[in-house]
């Protein structure tokens, strides 16, 4: 028997992975080694390794249907970014995408263009805003019939999933009229932290980072034949915008979101002055 | 505002980090150095990188307080071991560790020596067997009042921890006598799998592996003045020996559990014949 040792134990775990899949193999293979080179590096007291085995079960034990801390935990350690990035290389002519995050459902109601998607309190409590683009392909062409769905937080910076009595809000699912165009009501984004009352926002603290995003909104856009969109658009001049817990901002994405004291529009909208307009178009990517 | 990139997106979550602690700050940094690396090595599709996301979170919500499926993710990886040897450098002249494993628990009975720690059914249906040896310092002299843990899996494989309906087994707490030595009545352990029924028993298929275990019994020994030990004594001529799924074994813990067919010692033990018999002697290593 070939005797164990810190300098052949990496070879040998991997000697003993024997699947006929070169994809997972090479997935194990190297998180084998990468993790083995971490430990190394850091060489952790076997106390120090425990606290890395509590915060993960942690991490698993808090998750649920509606709180997802595995995805925080990789949207904070800018891994989801990263992930993101590799799969939309190369695409200057469509709109950017960033991260899906923790939030989304897969139940959001369809919607008539021109709802608003922020039922009750909700709405009271926020500014106004209304929201409308194109969706379009590269050659700026419309693409109607498009699905579009949008979520975001409300006012205090929760979204629906976050409430224990609240039932689904500030989120809806539209189809794109002929023009390529839709549009909807709801009220501002506003800048919030990510959920930081479990393992992930005490390991926030622990590297002496705040847990804040941006103020966004949140969009998954499909058509067939093209690349599904996942994305966010930010407001601009959110003080966020450059420390964004997640790393998920870019320039291409960030937004105006102009006050109108317009009070004919107002009316026409069933809104007060002021309130808030945001346009955006957003090109898909052709599927080959 | 820099422009975020997959270039210099590490750097920009390295920067991040702002914590006052250095043994953190190391921690934190080479972690996620090594993980952005993982990502960038094998480029995850976002289906794989949500499948590592639910992996991990299927990991915690299996664990409980008897169910440690962290434990087992880290053993299986070779990891637990790794980090055992890097915390145990440089020890010829004292017994050799290795890994703790998920099953150990806070509140073993403490036991007379010569007890037997085989209770009913767990008894009836294992291999007779007496364990003994002494617990020394390293120039030999006998450490008397040095406290002895044992915990095993039973004749089927599984441990006290296992089974929904079985109270404490096949675990006890000793304290060796004047001259050092301690003895106890048990049965032979079993090579068993690693609990595969989980996440982790799916990855191990998924990486070609098996789950079994070379047979063992765990110890972790404490004295005043000395080092605690966390080892195992694995039976020789053991099948898995060379393939054993958490790199535990070290030839120096391979022990001949020897048949004997001693009327009157068995009759003496309360045995029937054939019984076993194991002696050791462990070697604690001096706190400084
Ligand atoms: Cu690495
Ligand atoms: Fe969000
Ligand atoms: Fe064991």
């Amino acid at each position: 028997m070939e005797k164990l040792s810190e300098m052949n134990l990496t070879e040998s775990v991997l000697s003993q992975i024997k699947t006929s899949d070169p994809r997972k193999e090479k997935i194990f293979k190297s998180f084998i080694k990468h993790l083995h080179d971490f430990v190394r590096d850091v060489e952790p007291t076997q106390e120090e390794w425990a606290q890395a085995i509590s915060f993960l079960t942690a991490t698993g034990q808090i998750s649920d249907d509606k709180r997802k801390e595995f995805i925080l935990l990789s949207d904070i350690l800018g891994v989801s970014i990263l992930v993101d990035a590799i799969n939309h290389r190369a695409q200057e002519e469509v709109t950017e995408s960033t991260v899906q995050g923790p939030f989304w459902r897969d139940d959001a109601d369809v919607m008539e263009l021109g709802a608003n998607i922020a039922q009750g309190d909700a709405f009271d409590k926020g500014e106004p805003t209304v929201v409308s683009g194109k969706v379009l392909d590269p050659d700026g062409k419309p693409i109607a019939g498009a699905i579009v769905e949008t979520w975001q937080s409300d006012a205090d910076g929760f979204y629906d999933l976050q409430h224990e009595d609240v039932d689904k809000n500030l989120r809806a699912v539209f189809k794109t009229a002929d023009d390529g165009s839709f549009w909807y009501k709801t009220i501002k984004p506003c800048a919030y932290p990510i959920p930081d009352d479990g393992p992930v926002g005490k390991f926030l603290r622990d590297m002496g980072r705040h847990p804040m995003r941006p103020a966004h909104l949140h969009f998954m856009i499909k058509a067939k034949g093209f690349r599904t969109l996942v994305t966010h658009l930010f407001l601009e001049g959110d003080e966020y915008l450059e420390s964004d817990t997640v790393f998920a901002v870019k320039d291409s994405l960030i937004v105006p979101f102009s006050a109108s004291n317009d009070e004919n529009e107002a009316a026409s909208l069933g809104f007060e002055v002021p309130f808030y307009k945001a346009n955006y178009d957003f090109v898909l990517k052709k599927e080959k």
